[in-house]
């Protein structure tokens, strides 16, 4: 996938950039710079404003003056970052005053200047210096002029942490925060594979500096309102399993006028995948204008950002999703069918693969 | 609460068995013997089976003879150590004889003979020294020769892990993961308050010794049957709020031949915790052979063990359990009831402190 963004100006490769030069020229911009503009993506997650909180914190205490500015505000449940530190939200059509004036703009968590949204233009047309930090690979050219990018890295959050290190920054509290959330909402607290030794050491060292474990927890996923338990029981009583059990799906209809939409159906797919002979989840929800829309999880080595991508979707391995035109009926059949013959397909190596997938849960 | 098992004998006091001197009379204890009986209380859980396989390899690495006794086998959930370490489940009747001769008894992850069931008998009349290490307060007085206790400490596996560091042994890969499974199913997988920077800062060290962080939590909470998430579901669509929604409360009734009662209700409890204006959720399961049973939670300052001990029941402060000879919708009544009285007897006073314990979710 090419960025639409990208400038065919630029070199079409992109060089390593995190070797140990990449950090340096990454740190030589931020020392030697004094106006910063932290931006990042669409719709921005824990990930990209924890870093972006964090940056801000230890390029402040460098006497720096740091903006931060996305193409939306963050969420409700981390409002607790948004009360220590001003996430801007871009307005289009404000004018090219409305980006403030700065020396040096980062994009954090993610590296195609297209996920900006309406930011693209106005950042492009800049004449700052450009600077990437992020853990995701990157497809199409390199349109900055620094990059600070470890894809083996559980979180962006764990990036900035190790340039405060760089920097002889020592976190403060907010900083601390920042780096926290980055690497809980991208490890799913500590479940997922990216879960390292530098991770929790990281985490370690941040609980030091003033985070409550079980405060952070509480704000980010204990909000739920009042209908959430009865919604969540609702799809649940939807559940049915194909293929012996390996592919559970559940679905809800579009909502309607005395029934609220699920706000968060992580819980649902959590529940699903606890189920031991679970390996694919696909939960479906019908939407108000009609279609329907995907949520895909995988356990095993299925590979859901494939099935994904066959319906005009996208995501992770695990994790992905896609908007389908077809009523729900009709997207679940075909979605049924879709998994079930790839896991005929797979034939005999894979289903030993799957077999291997289910294994690799028990410590070996 | 006295410990029935305790020797009136005995000292009265405990004394402190957290200081620099009670972990170097463990630690000589622990060098100066060769055959060690390590042993927990019943329906050992995974800090008792973490922390004791954890410390019969770092025994063993010495060249000490260890044997693991509990009152109950682990359960299946851990089966990934019961693999690598012989958990021996006692068998009452099988005769003096049925436990091995040993130099040194270490009770793990508790301080009351009596709470090792059908072994206190035996454990108490052999000739052996006697050693706890523990992180729970002591009621009753004291039966041992050695005590290292640190309430502070997230779990007795972490104590475990700073005895390793004392005797110089490096944790292998299957003590690591002892250590790890203490950890993470003492503060629930790192969410709980007690989750501080040493209990991370060792996790880090676990991983780095070989620990995969997403296969054991796929080992521990990923094994449920295919009937839990409709089961889960059917107790969802009983919930109540009450007080303004600081109080839920769901209920399943008795199994009966169609339908299996649910596994684990901690899915269910943490879906209701997870609802903002949630400070109390109480869980009331109708029994077989009738009465109920109750599993309470508090998220806030409400504390659930009082409630659980004026029925007959106990645990801690944010969860406990009891069980009732009342029916299902009797208990359900005088629950609701106590636990509204106690939030009316709080008064302005407490109203407030409900709000401080809300707000105490929002890191500060």
């Amino acid at each position: 996938m090419v960025d639409p963004g990208s400038n065919p100006n630029q070199p079409t490769t992109v060089g390593p950039s995190d070797s140990r030069a990449a950090m340096d020229q990454a740190i030589e911009m931020l020392r030697g710079n004094q106006r910063f503009l932290l931006t990042g993506h669409m719709r921005p997650d824990g990930d990209c404003i924890g870093a972006q909180a964090a940056l801000c914190r230890v390029l402040e205490s460098l006497g720096k003056e740091v903006w931060i500015l996305n193409p939306d505000p963050p969420e409700a449940q981390f409002d607790y970052l948004s009360r220590a530190c001003r996430f801007g939200a871009f307005k289009p059509g404000g004018g090219a005053e409305s980006i403030p004036v700065h020396d040096v703009c980062v994009m954090l968590d993610g590296s195609e200047l297209s996920r900006t949204g309406a930011l693209e233009e106005p950042l492009r047309n800049a004449a700052s210096k450009k600077m990437i930090i992020d853990h995701h690979i990157h497809h199409g050219d390199a349109w900055w002029d620094a990059a600070y990018v470890d894809v083996s890295a559980s979180a962006t959050g764990l990036l900035v942490g190790r340039v405060a290190k760089e920097l002889g920054v020592e976190l403060d509290r907010v900083a601390a925060l920042g780096v926290y959330t980055s690497i809980v909402t991208d490890t799913g607290w500590f479940k997922y594979s990216n879960t390292d030794a530098e991770t929790l050491g990281m985490a370690s060292e941040l609980v030091e500096a003033g985070v409550k474990p079980h405060e952070v927890y509480q704000s980010i996923y204990q909000r739920n309102g009042k209908d959430q338990p009865v919604g969540i029981g609702r799809v649940l009583s939807t559940l049915e399993y194909h293929a012996d059990g390996r592919l559970a799906v559940v679905s809800s209809p579009p909502p309607t006028e005395g029934q609220a939409a699920l706000a968060d159906g992580d819980e649902v797919l959590d529940i699903l995948r606890s189920v031991e002979s679970v390996e694919v989840v696909l939960f479906l929800r019908g939407m108000a204008q009609g279609g329907s829309k995907l949520s895909a999880r995988s356990k095993a080595d299925y590979n859901v950002n494939a099935l994904a991508r066959r319906f005009g979707g996208g995501g992770h391995a695990k994790a992905s999703g896609a908007t389908l035109e077809d009523s729900l009926d009709a997207a679940k059949a075909k979605l049924v069918e879709a998994v079930l013959a790839d896991f005929a397909a797979e034939g005999g190596a894979a289903s030993s693969g799957a077999q291997l997938g289910r294994g690799s849960g028990v410590p070996s």
